[in-house]
């Protein structure tokens, strides 16, 4: 980790500095925001902040005062060009039991990591998981910290020349893939799942499809079905840190990178 | 909290005693047991261990030696007679994004509560709640730290009076109560969801169970729906550390405490 702030403080030692008693550590309790620092600026910071917000409200959480999270964003990035922010809110600290008080303050921790290592622009091997996602309309589309499902889909494969695993949800439908949204295109229009009943509704994702209208390609948010995936004339993987990256092979299906995707690209970047 | 052991340390301050990358707050990539302290000693240790164990087993974490464990319960439950003992055990701290290193060290965070204020024994009233468990074998009948559906429920409610709250699987099956799980008889029956979706597998469940059959009560685990409380000749909860509760009303449905769960709680307690 480069740098890190929890509630304002950098803390004396960092493996030491979460209160045992956050409800984040103890109910996963919270939600968190993954965005790219680059030249110096956080890219999307106002949609990830929104999204933020957005989730905090939905789980009746009390939102980080956004002056005081932008101030502590800037103190963190201060010196740095390049890296990968991470901004955890949780519920607060105490409680007893599942319950939340309402008089919770949320804990705010702001964590800046080196960027990832290089990965291939050229596109990406992916795989299928065994492991699903639970289907919770409740919970869908939020990046909160609940996240045992994308931990043993990531830990089903070591082969470090696949990238991504996709995942379907428990009735059978394509969802994403472990840390990135899903995009195909069919007769030449763009579709990526909806989301109804699982899955992380990426800022990259939104771009993409506001992006897609700009430029006049037909985008569509629907059920998707492992079938539609072999049907595709272009498959690729969206996230806001690594960008749109084309997927050129899966289990033996191949695709070459294609102009929906290269189009977005270029002018997304 | 009246006393706590990380990795077998009292921490100097517990609000700064866990590691900020630790992937219980990052993931909620955990598990815990809850378990009851009465005379000085930890009832039901050994099948709290064992669940824990087989939680360990089915997430690949590396399941903390058990005579440290045990060596660290001793410690913490000394000079107390009652109380609720918490054991919170995580994968670890560190690890790049969701796919967990094999070589993590499990996080062990030993807590003993007070107990919780007194609660009837004649009876609870129960209530439904909106907040529904998303549907997911891969999860179903561990205690993991992913809990923000139980979190959600319990927030549905500020009635002092209504005890707990009945949780319902998306696809409407009858679970479990949001820290209990649930009995009826009918036609002489014990019956209990079968949890093969979700749910945590209580060890008071397990016991009454077993109990159950040692009592020649027949006992039966399967899918149970809404209806089936209606036709209930007794209704009731169980837990870890309240026991088992007869459960006198639901929204306008009343119950009295029955033979099989007072010869339960007589021969169990």
């Amino acid at each position: 980790m480069l740098a890190l702030l929890v509630d304002g403080r950098t803390p004396a030692d960092p493996a030491g500095a979460i209160a045992v008693n956050d409800r984040g550590l103890q109910y996963g309790d919270g939600l968190f925001e993954t965005a790219l620092l680059t030249g110096g600026r956080v890219r999307f910071l106002e949609e990830h902040l929104r999204r933020l917000s957005a989730g905090c409200q939905r789980l009746g959480i009390s939102m980080p005062d956004r002056q005081r999270l932008l101030g502590e964003v800037d103190a963190i990035i201060a010196g740095h060009q390049a890296g990968v922010l991470k901004i955890l809110v949780t519920r607060g600290a105490g409680g007893r039991g599942y319950r939340p008080s309402p008089d919770l303050v949320a804990s705010r921790i702001v964590m800046l990591y080196p960027l990832p290592d290089h990965c291939s622009d050229s596109g990406v091997r992916v795989r299928w998981c065994d492991t699903r996602l639970g289907r919770n309309a409740r919970l869908a589309g939020m990046k909160h910290l609940n996240r045992l499902e994308q931990v043993l889909a990531q830990a089903e494969w070591e082969d470090p020349t696949i990238e991504e695993g996709l995942m379907l949800d428990t009735e059978g439908e394509l969802v994403c893939a472990t840390a990135a949204n899903l995009f195909i295109v069919r007769d030449g229009v763009l579709v990526t799942p909806d989301l109804r009943f699982c899955g992380v509704r990426g800022i990259m994702r939104s771009h993409v499809l506001e992006q897609a209208r700009r430029l006049g390609v037909a985008a569509s948010e629907e059920p998707l079905w492992p079938r539609d995936v072999e049907a595709a004339s272009e498959f690729f993987l969206s996230n806001a840190v690594r960008g749109l990256r084309p997927i050129v092979e899966l289990d033996g299906l191949r695709w070459a990178p294609g102009p929906v995707c290269e189009e977005l690209r270029r002018t997304l970047t």
